[in-house]
Formats: structure tokens, C-alpha cells, sequence
């Protein structure tokens, strides 16, 4: 049985100023102009003070997890795949066929997947954190109760610590869930004020006929999330999802582990702001990995005051977009611990 | 001695087109919405169409090629750093420790170093195909002569020709000279008709009287290079300098050869606005790595149509911009070629 007070995270620490100025200082010592690196100094910095060590490490396991769930809103026409796509999907991770598998390859990053609320049955290896059969259908009743509410958050708390516990250094979350885009565009509305036809859109490639019936959809929801905009808890049990409170408590607890996080697109964008509520401080620990060609996800970022890294128009989800970005961040940290400094290359310095 | 036959190209016959409707269709075959990977995609077929195969293989052997040579105009104050950086860089390169080095590691590259002309003795193993010492102060007088110039274009060419044949199956340009974006500029403004206050910027970091004289001494070649803008061998004798003349050679001949190029920022960006020039068509088969924080560059990309994937302001050269670009072709290849298909991972599709 969980209970609220489980819920509290501690203060979420920032990373290590000292340090960051102190990577500042290592990069104008480097055999380059000063800034002429642009964003990948920057994120070079951002890694040492996350790491709280300059030069910073290699990373030694970069690690993506799937957050896995089905929503009941995709029954009634806001999607363009039907809900059992979800758990075929699953399948998909597992055996290294999906994009986020390929991208991870790649980038050197292993992947995770975990059930959280798939609409039907998973491999043992996947379910055993499973917190229920897919969530509400949003348009018409709560996702969850407040208590299956407070256990995904948990679960994801989990899944973090394990993650970190284990070795890794780096995270990425992913999502998959048929209809997600649904709830996840109702949080972001809800908390950055804005209406359904700017949060709204195509998902999976929804037709017009389901772009109207999702954006009535979120239209709905949006109004009883309205009323409980000011707890984050009741917000995801009314208009979120198993899934998406997983995530939320994955990206606060990584925060709170002092883990750097690469944020994907506009479901993990919807989790990342509620995270920033129950974790205040969270953010500094994330960078965006790409902007999402969903309009929430433009939404979201800038209220967590993030740039991305990408624009590439990606809409896939499962963290592709930010293992897309992975090796801009690894090349990023091995430029500050590895290049060589004017003195030990004895390079002129200006004139 | 060369003469000017020898620079003829053959014409440059476009990527495969068949190939690349081939790979459009495969994309739709994979376990994701059509479309959703936005960029990925696009680059993805014109790998595939590049390589005349679908689905496209992974890279054998992406390789970084750096002209270096030095400009008589950073005498005259148009530089931050002094001349004698050029030769320091070079060694520097071959030690491992510039920017370039540690990227090309990441994204699984390997790095040369060519010795154009360098104002200086360099190790043999980069010196053999030296074509003189510095360019001439363009300002004042003539980068080089007419025969050096067919010298320099036709060792690019040699270049480009040796890594294809060495197994380069993705090339990267690079450029390391003290002054080379003064030059850069003089050429992006003469093909695109633009004013020297429009292209100058701060190259590697010069300051205000530094820039002043740099954009007078833009002005000044330019006035003698829009006198030769339709030959672009004249183009590049008046205002351009050995090196540029051999980056030249090198992407047209990549071209030629049916390679695809990743392009870096607004030196390499010069050269590949004179090459397509010379063997129209070439821009085909270049993607852009990046968009340099240099004014004159985003001039380039306008005038050859090409989007770049990534905007960093970076600003150092040595092919760093279009080496950071290098996982995201790797990882549009690898998405395309080993994703599994809706019917191999026995996943449902559209409703």
C-alpha cells in the first residue's frame, strides 16, 4: 500500500556551479577559439556540472527506458492505430526491431522496456511493475485513482534508482502508448494555460475526422483538469496515465540522484513539466533533445525554458528524438575532457 | 605541369532517384508511423540514393579530410591568432588533440591532414602534395597563379580520388588556415552577389579594429574577383588561395566519384558554392552538417538550397560542424536498413 507521504522528494540540489564555471575556464584552455564550439560547449559544461567533476567522464552505461501503457481515450477515435499496437510494440523493443533500438545501437545506449499499463498481457520480464490494464478514457473519467496514481509515480521513482544504482550515468525516457498524445496534451495545457486547438495534434498521423474528435477530446479533459491544476498527484490521476506518472516520478528521482536526463519529445515533454511541479529544480538536470513536430511539445519546452538540440520534425516517440541527440552530449563531454590545451600542444595563443 | 584540360569534370550525375523512391516505400514498411523519424527519413533515402541501394549499407570507412594552408591576408590584421597557428594545428592533428580528432572518435571516423600550404615546414607524411607556401594578400594582390590554381584543384581531386579508392564510403571536408575566412567570404560574396559588410564576421574572434580592417580588405578582393566571377579558376587565382582551390577539386571530384559529403561551415561552404560551379549538379550529393555562426555561411546554404541539420553556432572549422552531424547520417542509415518491418514484427497497422 502507498501512501502520499511516500510522494515527497527531497529537495532537488542543482548541479555544481563551482564546477561549471570551472569546465568554463577548461574550455578557453582548450586548442580552439573560445566559444567557437557554441552548443556543444555549453553542453559540455552542463555535463561536468551534473557530474560534479571537471573534466568530466566518459559516460560508462547511457541507459533509455521505456515507459510502456495504454489509454482508454484511443478507443474512441484519436488515434490512427488501434491500442493493441501497444503490446506488439513491446514485443518490438524486446527483440531490437523499433527505432529506439537502432538509434540506441548508435549512440552506445542500451534500452529498458517497462509495462506499466499495457491493455493485455507482457513478457514476465517486462510486467512485474505493471500498475494496471491501460488507464481511463480522460474525455469521460479519471486515469487512475489517486492511489494507482501515487504507485506509478513510485514505480518510476524505482525504476530510476535501480538505473542509477546500477551504473548508469545518462538517462533517456521513452514512451509508448497508443492515444498518448491525448493526455499528454492535456497536461501541458492545463499547466501552461493554453487552449485545445494549440495543444492539439496529428499523434501517429491521426485523419481529420480524429484530429476532431481528439481535439473535443482534450477539450473534455482539460476541463476537469482545470480544477486541480495545483496538485500534480491529482492532475495525473485525472488526466494523465499510469505511463505518464511513471515518468514523472522516473524524471524527478533522476533529478534527485544528480543524474543528467536527455528529454524526448512531447509525452516525455508532458511529464517533464508536471515532474518540474512535484520537483522544483528538476529541469536543470534535463536538456531537450529535439523539438517534436507536435505543437505542445513547443509548449511544454518553453516552459522549461529548454532549447532543444534537434529540429528534425521527429514524431515518433519511444526516446528517439533524444537518443537522436545522444552523441552531440557524448561528443560534448569528450571534447572538454580530451582535447588537447595550448601549453601541452604549444600552440600559439592570440595575438 | 598542368594545364587547364586537366580540370575538366565529367558531368555529375545525380543520386539515384529509383533507389530513392525505393527507400521513400521501405520507410513506410517499417515498425513506425510514416513520416514520424521527420528528417531522419529524408536523409536516410538520400543515403540509399546515394549509394545506388536500398536498403543503404552501413558506412565502411567516413573519413575526414583537413586542407590546410595559410593566407598572406592574416599579416594584415584580419586574424586573432598569428600564421604560425596554422602549422601548430597541423601537428596537433596528427598528435590527436584538436576538436576534429576527438569528434571523428566519437562518430567513428578517421581524420588526414593535407598540407596545401602551409607557410611552413610540416612532417612529410601531410607535405607531399604541398603546393606552394601561403597564398597571396588578397587585398593586394593574387592568392595564386593560374597554373597553381589548376595545381591545387586537381590535388583535391587526387585526394578525393585516393580515400574513394581507399574505401571512403562518406567524406568529410575540413579547413584549417590563420585567415582562410577572409578569403571565404570574398568568394560566398562574389557568387552571390552580396556586399562585404553582409559576409564578414569574426572568424575565429577578432576584435572591432581587427574587423574593420578585415571587412576593408574584403572589400578590396572583392573589387578584383567580381571582375572574374564567371571563370571560376580566375575566381579562385584572385581572391581564393590554394587550399580553398584544393577543397575545390576534392567536393567536385566526390561528386564524380558518386560519395557523399557531409559539408561543414563557411570555409568549406565557400569552396562547395565554386565547386558547384565547376561540376554543377555536385550539391547533390552534399548534405550540410551545420550552420556556421558566420554570416557569409548562411549565404552559402541559400545559394546551394541545403538545409543543415544542425545549428550550434559553432564556429572552429576543421570539419568539427559537419563530423558533429556524422551519427545523425550514421543513425538515418542504420534506422533505414535494420528497423524491422509491420509484417516481420507481426504489428498492426493503420485503423
Amino acid at each position: 500500500m502507498t501512501t502520499s507521504e511516500d510522494l515527497t522528494f527531497p529537495p532537488v540540489e542543482p548541479p555544481d556551479e563551482q564546477v561549471r564555471l570551472e569546465a568554463v575556464a577548461r574550455h578557453g584552455t582548450l586548442t580552439k577559439p573560445v566559444g567557437s564550439l557554441g552548443r556543444l560547449e555549453e553542453l559540455g559544461t552542463w555535463v561536468a556540472a551534473c557530474q560534479g567533476v571537471c573534466p568530466p567522464k566518459p559516460f560508462a552505461r547511457a541507459r533509455v527506458v521505456v515507459f510502456a501503457g495504454d489509454h482508454g481515450v484511443a478507443k474512441h477515435g484519436v488515434s490512427a492505430f488501434p491500442s493493441e499496437v501497444t503490446g506488439q510494440m513491446v514485443a518490438n523493443f524486446l527483440t531490437g526491431g523499433a527505432a529506439v533500438n537502432v538509434l540506441a545501437g548508435v549512440a552506445g545506449a542500451t534500452v529498458r522496456v517497462v509495462d506499466i499499463a499495457v491493455d493485455g498481457d507482457t513478457p514476465d520480464v517486462v510486467s512485474s511493475l505493471k500498475v494496471r490494464r491501460g488507464s481511463g478514457s480522460i474525455d469521460r473519467e479519471d486515469a487512475l485513482t489517486r492511489e494507482e496514481t501515487l504507485q506509478a509515480i513510485n514505480v518510476g521513482r524505482q525504476v530510476a534508482d535501480e538505473e542509477v544504482d546500477g551504473g548508469a550515468d545518462l538517462l533517456v525516457a521513452g514512451d509508448m502508448g497508443i492515444g498518448n498524445t491525448t493526455p499528454a496534451a492535456v497536461l501541458i495545457a492545463s499547466l501552461t494555460g493554453s487552449e485545445p486547438v494549440a495543444v492539439v495534434g496529428r499523434g501517429t498521423g491521426v485523419d481529420d475526422a480524429g484530429w476532431m474528435r481528439k481535439t473535443a477530446a482534450i477539450r473534455d479533459a482539460l476541463r476537469r483538469a482545470r480544477k486541480v491544476i495545483s496538485d500534480p498527484v491529482a492532475l495525473l490521476a485525472t488526466a494523465g496515465g499510469a505511463d505518464l506518472a511513471a515518468m514523472v516520478g522516473f524524471l524527478a528521482q533522476a533529478s534527485v540522484r544528480r543524474t543528467p536526463v536527455i528529454l524526448d519529445g512531447v509525452v516525455i515533454g508532458a511529464a517533464a513539466v508536471v515532474a518540474e511541479e512535484l520537483a522544483p529544480g528538476a529541469r536543470e538536470w534535463w536538456v531537450a533533445g529535439h523539438r517534436s513536430a507536435e505543437p505542445a511539445h513547443t509548449l511544454a519546452l518553453a516552459h522549461l525554458n529548454l532549447q532543444p538540440l534537434l529540429e528534425f520534425d521527429m514524431r515518433l516517440g519511444e526516446g528517439s528524438g533524444a537518443v537522436a541527440a545522444l552523441p552531440l552530449v557524448i561528443m560534448a563531454t569528450r571534447v572538454l575532457a580530451e582535447m588537447a590545451t595550448f601549453d601541452s600542444a604549444g600552440i600559439s595563443g592570440k595575438d
